[in-house]
């Protein structure tokens, strides 16, 4: 039953990671010819903007080694969006040369993470990006920024408003067209959530360049995506299937599924241009690839078997 | 990381199911033993509000026959209620005989659901509960309504919100003192349950004398809870673990874990008096006792080994 609640967006643009952020977890790489099966399925479900993968080098993301093979098997998709990570210069490079026109670069707002994962402090990672950044918008391609950690990190505890603040800032700055909030470890509440939304918008970051990027680890990503709908965001991240998660969270429940998503918006008489049933029969279809079932609760509801 | 959001109630009292509506969906009975020191540890970890056991008839729910064993062993628990589902007359006799100061009645909000459970048409139900109330209330003894499928039913589908706000004014012109708006097949969205609550406040019923109960089928309970608090509700049913569920629904997922919503109230300030160790530790030993994970994301990602 569609019941619109007050003082929420008419439309959400839901920004799908699964084929990047949900295999790129896996402990194998999935076949090529299924990720591109993956993505175009997705595409056929209505998902406008699917993140197809990630021009980081082999060594340290092997299950996405094969960017270069899928990429090109896409090119039939026209009228979505297929952003890809790249990490730097040469990921920019490859990217590029295959005709990516959305890029994305992967931030971290605790100088533990950026250590962690980027080998770099924040400082240095940002001077990383600042030519990624120009040099795609020389290319005209729209470039995400995302910024992990922005509530809690596993080492530092609570992250701090202003330092989250400060960074996504810097991000804009370099010249991203939007950001993405991680909640890279699941921990945010709906307070927090609208607090650091006001903050970013009181620093002169309107709501329309801020995508949210919940993890479902506690249970949390549903209810913060509905505090951050409230605040008028517009842009949500989730994982078909609820696919992936971060290696660094204490458990395997990684991102919010899009299925969830799009029930709760589906009920709230949200636009999305999302099948639901489309899309459920693709991650139970891409549950059967990877010999597991979805996470998700209504990919879950929706297959059960009576 | 604490971070208040603005228009919530300062408090949320915790109805815990888990040992009635979780226990009572389990293939096999659990021990009384374990019945006990499950209550025990729940009230230890801090809930005040502990639904016992149920007094219906063992040919229906033989997982709780030993209602009459275990309510006894519950007498030390001074300063925690506990009450106990009772169906009829003949329910309320044996509960009100072992000295129980709070009982509920288990209504339905559509008539093929009262059919099904019930076996009586829906003011064939409200017929049956009039002297169960009339007598509990002469008794003393604190009175709840369940209301089963207050948004969809199985068979009827969406349920018709005027329909939900007949019966359960009817509920509380018996006598209830409290109702618990039951999403039992877990479809509910935020603007659903904001229409439902103001519907029934514009017919005369005050927020504080409702409850809700959000099922996690479709990943939708806690969002759910949290328009439901911005609503200004402050009683939330949950169960530990997330034990239980209704079993004409369509997944194994059932009731909203305790242990999520007392993660998101923590996070959001809410002062439920709640020890989320305790209560976490109490679910991992009673899903040992069960032989099976507990579904709740929080238990799973506090319980996970490094």
């Amino acid at each position: 039953m569609t019941v619109p609640a007050p003082g929420l967006p008419a439309r959400v643009r839901i920004h799908e990671v699964g084929a990047r952020d949900g295999l790129q977890n896996e402990k194998t790489a999935v076949p090529t010819a299924v990720k591109a099966e993956f993505i175009h399925r997705l595409a056929a479900a209505g998902l406008t903007t699917v993140e197809a993968t990630s021009f980081v080098h082999p060594k340290w993301v092997p299950q996405l080694a094969d960017a270069e093979q899928l990429f090109p098997e896409l090119g039939d998709l026209t009228g979505v969006h297929l952003p890809v990570l790249v990490p730097n210069e040469r990921g920019l490079d490859r990217a590029l040369g295959l005709g990516a026109t959305r890029i994305a670069v992967f931030g971290s707002a605790t100088e533990t993470f950026a250590s962690r994962n980027l080998n770099r402090t924040v400082a240095e990672s940002l001077a990383m990006f600042e030519p990624v950044v120009a040099r795609a918008k020389e290319g005209r391609a729209h470039v995400r920024g995302y910024l992990s950690m922005c509530f809690g990190d596993p080492w530092e505890g609570p992250v701090p408003v202003h330092q989250v603040v400060r960074v996504a800032k810097a991000l804009l700055d370099l010249g991203c067209d939007e950001l993405s909030l991680g909640d890279t470890i699941g921990v945010a509440t709906p307070g927090h959530v609208q607090t650091l939304l006001s903050e970013l918008n009181e620093e002169g970051v309107p709501t329309d360049r801020i995508g949210v990027h919940f993890h479902d680890t506690y249970g949390q990503a549903l209810s913060n995506t509905l505090a951050a709908l409230q605040h008028g965001v517009t842009t949500v991240d989730a994982s078909a299937g609820g696919l992936g998660g971060c290696p660094y969270a204490k458990s395997a429940t990684g991102n919010l599924a899009t299925e969830d998503l799009v029930w709760m918006l589906d009920g709230l008489g949200i636009e999305t241009g999302v099948d639901l049933a489309a899309l459920t029969a693709t991650s139970v279809w891409m549950a059967e690839q990877l010999g597991r079932p979805s996470p998700s609760r209504t990919v879950r509801a929706l297959s059960h078997k009576e």
